[in-house]
């Protein structure tokens, strides 16, 4: 079962994978995109980084393109070329952007990538349609696909665990940092598997349905994107207390002032000792966030949080091993999580 | 071909038909529902009448269920049980539930069905995530039953066509009344095809797929739909201007405060004669609403927008006479396009 897998590791260099299935993808993406109301298409082209407001040619930040190349590797590790994997690439990639234009919103997310968000440049109405026109295109370009029915049951389950994270996420901030109400590290790992997990693996394992692999090839994909997502939305909480705002583009404290139920803070506040009393104090009374940020890290937040992420790295990674995924393109798939979740884990 | 179309006409009671499938269609509905995340739940709950802000059960309006109706009469007109379009009346009911939702935060209406719309109650976020729930659960449904990837492409199909029709709707309203840039109603008609018709097209058609039915039958009942929802959009413009606000529940003059370019507007503006000369003039310069009413009534406006309802009704009823439906099923069908446009066309 493993052979393939367990060949000689290779060095891959990620940036390099990301830049080839992103070349590969952008064309049909660029080509899903024209098919949209022309207004709505210029809402997206902004969002993916490809216009100003107005329509002018930008080459602003994209993202890296995470998901359509875990579409595009998942149908190369069933033995199929990369090509088999673009319409899951698409489909993936357009259900990404309607996700962050309609979480923009409800967080009221005035920036993203150093440009004003889609409703701060557009308007929320129209914010709203766009990301529900891109919903949309996602669903067309997959049910276009010959035998694509499978994968729209694979795609259709993540959107229903995104909307239940979001959901998640949005309650969270409302509940208490402790008593009975507290949320729980256990509610926080499956809040971050619906929302960033489910999209990430659903991405991998619809390239590979669409490439040809078994279920049971396409489940163990699944299963590494969504332990990947948990550690990516972990790490992405340890940057939002101790990263340079420079580097995140997130102001700082922005996550404590907003009560966002970050692991860091979970972790913290469950551990023993008088630093999570101080801390559970402090947050209670809506006290100085610097001293949060300093009390989190005493009681072993960060700490406890890196471990998380470290621990379903591993899990991804043994998810991978499971599998019988073709070789080169499973040295790529392995070279993502520690370049996404960063090399010093 | 139309031999089972052209038996005797029978007397159907179109609100009958109407509550029979809403009664059929509910428990399957209603567990759809209950696979929500609680809180999201309770907001599809309460957008479709079924409880208050807070989750006490009700037994408010709600809609007439016209679009699950389709459904399953196209599955009947298939010669198929009515049970056999219950997923497709589930996930039409759905996407138009979740329409509604995004519908009313773009146009920022704060009251449906005489009560407060979901972003009014729960907020715009909240809102926007309830719709992208719903509309996830749309396709969750159809995905979920076998050979549903036909009806996949028909559902995604109206979706696309919903979006492109609202997009249409709000840029409507910044266009200017007259000159080069005016809104003629070819536009509209494509317009109304797209936010109204399409998904009362899928619905039938989807239902019919289901129920077996032909891609030619199934083509058939989506066009009636399409013509059916022409009509619709016109008769409500019609309502608009000259309907009791007290049964419409729409404030008086709305739609031209809104500048929207209903039909009888556009009829009137399009027509020769002094009056829609008079009447550009006044619109231009945002005059009395109720002058301008009886402006576009003196330039036909109203005699035209009628007519173009009954060409359309006229359209649908050919479209499903062309067809080989089952007798009783089309007989129930044929009953709603004069019920729900109005028995005095």
């Amino acid at each position: 079962m493993t052979a393939l897998s367990s060949a000689a590791p290779v060095a891959v260099d990620a940036p390099q994978v990301l830049d080839r299935c992103r070349a590969l993808v952008r064309p049909a993406l660029a080509q899903a995109v024209e098919r949209l109301h022309p207004w709505v298409g210029e809402m997206a082209g902004y969002a993916l980084g490809w216009c100003e407001v107005g329509g002018a040619p930008a080459a602003a930040p994209g993202g890296k393109g995470v998901r359509q190349a875990l579409a595009v590797l998942g149908a190369e590790a069933a033995g199929a070329p990369g090509r088999a994997g673009v319409a899951a690439a698409v489909a993936v990639e357009l259900v990404h952007t309607f996700s962050l234009l309609h979480d923009d919103i409800m967080d009221g997310d005035g920036t993203r990538r150093r440009r004003p968000t889609v409703w701060k440049a557009y308007g929320t109405g129209p914010a709203v349609l766009a990301g529900d026109a891109l919903f949309a295109l996602a669903v067309e370009t997959l049910a276009a696909v010959p035998g694509g029915s499978g994968g729209l049951r694979l795609l259709s389950v993540a959107l229903a665990d995104l909307v239940r994270g979001q959901a998640d996420d949005l309650l969270f901030a409302a509940r208490p940092w402790t008593g009975p109400e507290r949320v729980r590290p256990e509610a926080y790992r499956a809040m971050a598997e619906h929302k960033t997990g489910a999209l990430l693996g659903c991405a991998a394992a619809l390239g590979a349905v669409l490439g040809g692999a078994s279920p049971a090839t396409a489940d163990a994909l699944d299963r590494a994107g969504r332990h990947l997502g948990i550690a990516f939305q972990v790490v992405d909480d340890v940057l939002g207390l101790w990263g340079d705002p420079a580097v995140t583009g997130k102001p700082v404290h922005a996550d404590l002032r907003e009560r966002k139920k970050t692991f860091p803070v979970l972790a913290a506040l469950n551990s023993p000792g008088a630093d999570a009393r101080r801390l559970a104090a402090l947050l209670e009374s809506d006290g100085n966030p610097a001293e949060a940020v300093a009390l989190i890290e005493a009681a072993g937040g960060r700490t406890a949080a890196l471990a998380e992420a470290r621990r379903h790295v591993a899990a991804a990674e043994t998810a991978l091993a499971g599998a019988p995924l073709e070789a080169t393109a499973a040295a790529q798939l392995r070279s993502l999580p520690a370049f996404l979740v960063g090399r010093d884990l």
